[in-house]
């Protein structure tokens, strides 16, 4: 794998990963972006920090192909966030972080407990086609990706203040994505966030995901010799998946060849799918939650789906019970629906 | 308050309140709800308890208003399930029950902790009109409410089986709500959910929202001698709004006639503000939480609303960072939607 680096002139540090050397001249820049001052606070109610970021309000909201800023550049043309006429997969810092390097200092007079949002929200861009998805991306361009994901595991964790690393996707207007283009991002926190402390507390305990592996059958979307895609038996979304590897592993950083490429053609079956279930693209949230700091002992890498539609045309909403009391109610047995997914 | 126990054919049982005695001969009713049987698996990598309830996927979605079963019937039309020319307040167990007292045995051969999901889910409806709201309802019936969530609350927590109960309300088709008359339900849960669980270690450590009364001035929304109503410092959601009792009480069950008149007037309020603030009425999740048994010495009785509108026509989305870890970003200051929902 190759890795460019490139500084932006508002400072940002971009790097393009590639199976091939990126060799390309830079063109015109975007304007430079806002100086963000994103601040956190204590929630003494549900006991975890909330973020802070006031300019996200100015995000870009579903800009038309031709404004695409994660589309490569073309010469003379409207200059997006790639200076380029092309790349394989791009990284660089949210032009709307809530979580940043630098924040500067936390308000005053705030009745709860204060501090700056320090820490670091990435963009991953890819590939520079504006349509596309998981599914639709080469083989080896999922497994660059893979790669590229266990390389920034590795750069943000390095950082003194970060102490959890979570790449995510946000697919589909229905999760209230606001940028078609093939994306992900990565958030890198300065704590542990509430639902990752509860894995770790699982995981000192016992190794939960290998515990399931024998009992997996009933439950599996697809698989593989090193990876493996269930509905979990305890879903709390309808075809909601897991994805993990079968031998243990903290992170992908621990990857070796063949699981790098297995760990990519899996999700990239799951997406496929999703979008043949109801022969429409599935929206849905993907995370990785990998080993915070310090818990690479214990902590079972796994990816984590939460598909939005529980029909063609019904979304799964979360109300009352989930949202108020945090606990879900399914209409949908993960027996029934990870058969539906795995004859998709 | 007057209460009438009615019991349907099917064996559920109804109550209706007043401010006047119920004395309706009963008409015909509506087909026999289906035997329930939910049950509950254990959600090893969050801790916590999902609940499957597949018989809810047949449940009534957005009837025309001649079918609202939730009407009162008419002599010789279709049968609602309130079988009564006419009544103020009805509380039922709902058709579709998450949680129900005889749910049977759970499935077995499931790879995780599993048990029948005892408990019970009730409807309550506010009003024999089809439209309207807690901020057109007058005074009186607002009052009223309030009395049958505490009578409710006596009732369900005396039940062996039962640790901790909430009333709460979707409102809106942007909260995936089914039914649009004036109603809201009650959740009878035999654990204390994961959000309650952190609310309890908070009260057990300090006597959280009275901490908070001395500062509240920028936060307020409305509010008189007993009740107030603010954007909390640490709001999750933009225009989220917190009502409490400015004196400790573990419940409503604990309010004189004052408080319980006040409490209604502010609620009142804060749906009035929230339909005028964008001038269309606001989606929203409002949930009452008041002690789970055993806890009444220290949890301060509180009710939460989520509204889903940002700004007039964008929606409020969780999506990576809130679902996958469970930290939420804002980018609306409590501070700014406070003072505008306070002009409102």
């Amino acid at each position: 794998m190759h890795k460019r680096m490139f500084k932006k002139a508002d400072g940002r540090v971009m790097f393009l990963y590639g199976n091939e050397p990126h060799t390309l001249p830079p063109l015109e820049e975007m304007e430079p972006a806002p100086t963000p001052h994103p601040h956190m606070r204590w929630h003494p109610l549900r006991r975890e920090w909330v973020v802070y970021a006031a300019h996200r309000q100015n995000r870009t909201f579903l800009p038309p192909p031709e404004y695409d800023p994660l589309s490569p550049t073309k010469p003379g043309g409207f200059p997006t966030e790639i200076p380029f006429e092309t790349f394989e997969i791009a990284v660089f810092p949210n032009r709307f972080p809530s979580l940043t390097p630098h924040p500067g200092p936390a308000p005053e007079n705030i009745p709860v407990p204060v501090a700056p949002a320090k820490g670091d929200c990435e963009v991953v861009v890819y590939t520079p086609e504006q349509t596309g998805s998981l599914a639709t991306l080469s083989q080896e361009r999922r497994e660059l990706l893979v790669r590229v994901w266990a390389d920034r595991y590795r750069e943000l964790l390095s950082r003194d203040e970060v102490r959890f690393v979570m790449p995510f996707e946000n697919r589909g207007e229905a999760i209230g994505v606001t940028l078609h283009h093939p994306h992900g991002q990565i958030y890198a926190y300065p704590f542990v966030p509430p639902v990752i402390e509860k894995e770790v507390q699982s995981f000192r305990e016992g190794p939960v995901l290998v515990s399931l592996l024998n009992d997996a059958a009933p439950y599996v979307v697809c698989q593989d010799e090193y990876t493996l895609a269930i509905v979990p038996p305890f879903a709390r979304y309808p075809y909601e998946v897991l994805v993990y590897p079968k031998r243990f592993h903290p992170g992908p950083w621990t990857f070796n060849d063949a699981e790098f490429a297995s760990f990519g053609k899996v999700l990239g079956e799951v997406v496929a799918k999703y979008d043949r279930l109801f022969a429409r693209p599935m929206p849905y949230i993907m995370a990785l939650h990998a080993a915070p700091k310090g818990e690479e002992a214990h902590f079972h890498f796994h990816v984590e789906f939460y598909p939005a539609l529980r029909t063609a045309d019904k979304l799964k909403y979360l109300a009352g019970t989930e949202i108020a009391a945090g606990t879900f109610a399914m209409d949908a047995l993960p027996e029934e629906t990870a058969q539906a997914l795995r004859e998709a």
